[in-house]
């Protein structure tokens, strides 16, 4: 996906002083963790043991709700709005964080978990680390 | 919408501690709010002085993404995820409260303005509430 | 939610031929929908029969999104993309009838599933007046 | 995002009759549209003659919310959707090609318009592909 960067540059008025690599790093890291939840909770759906994954599904669907959301926001450069730009990464990395704590808990039985808990955590790092930039 | 007090009547492990009246109102507040924002954006960008909206515009889109979420998060019940909930009640306070004072500003020019900032301040209400309530 | 008329109604190139009540009956449809599929299916989650709820929850998921972003869709009239207005509004209405028609198979067990089932009924009905008026 | 192939190998009933390498391609399509709409009617906001840009905003915001859907309805593959499946693909088909047409427009003048109409160019064939392979 390099249309990241290039959007990132084509920008009229720039991204500011937010460093691109990782501001570019965590919009990646949030489209992919919207998609790994969302397909981790359809998966564990469609487990025989659905009913001890009540809360993997939940947390899975918060979780893409969330990075959906946080996605957008860091999409958009016009005009400033510093202070939700860190409220939802504050949220996007908590709810990433958990979700990756429920997930790894079936990442053994379960391989799309195994695979979501990775998604995750790249994202939590990634929120961690644009908040620190910020 | 009689549904979301249905809805929250009817989940089998009902909504804890959290107060349904309040609950309710949030859920609703932020339904409305998605609705409003997106509708002002596309307001203002129809209007002849599009480029004194631009502010406008990005803080409506903001918006509207963030109760968007927030909305679905608080329609969830199952397992427990109270942290991502205060999280993004805080978030969507806070964008709530700065488009209210960015529709504010052209509020005498832009009825649309006017509905939106008053849409607002209600979900911004519906939120400090809710956080309290918790 | 009166604020559905009031934004129709201060929108600056109003909206065209299309006649604003059904238009405005539409958009809250989809807005309920979109509440109502999203608690429903976690609803379902929280079942002790949740392993027999698994294709009422995955349509669940499917009608709130397509409701999400039908009601986005419709809340725009700058410029024109009456065609894209059509065919969301069959998905829409297509995917709200399988969901209404999934839920009313556990109505009688499910209270939220029978909540459920007439939202979507509603907002399939809204769907098919306003492509008929389109 | 290599989380997509791994994603459709772990699902536990699998992808059905489903090419998986174009499903995926689609997926992938979606996602990245999703964000290079949403960053193009940004830009296009900040831009000083962004009263001539007024459909091409409106266009990228329709698209954005469309391929949203569109991804996570592909992601889903528990139970059966398959009308949806089509629906929304051809939904997204032809707004991707609304806003393709729209961006070539002023390709020359802004390099956010070049890359997004490349973007949702993609996004077009691999709905097409995908509706073909259905």
């Amino acid at each position: 996906m390099t249309v990241v960067s290039e959007m990132l540059k084509t920008h009229p008025t720039g991204v500011g002083d937010t460093d691109e690599a990782i501001l570019k790093n965590c919009i990646l890291a949030c489209l992919e963790c919207l998609y790994s939840c969302t397909a981790c909770a359809d998966a564990c759906l469609a487990e025989d043991t659905v009913a001890d994954l009540r809360a993997c599904i939940r947390t899975n669907l918060d979780c893409a709700d969330v990075c959906d959301a946080t996605a957008r926001v860091l999409s958009r450069h016009t005009g400033s709005e510093g202070d939700l730009v860190r409220r939802m990464l504050e949220a996007c990395r908590d709810i990433c964080r958990s979700c990756a704590d429920e997930c790894e808990k079936h990442a053994e039985m379960h391989l799309h978990c195994e695979v979501c808990a990775l998604t995750c955590r790249r994202c939590e790092s990634a929120c961690t680390e644009l908040l620190a930039a910020l």
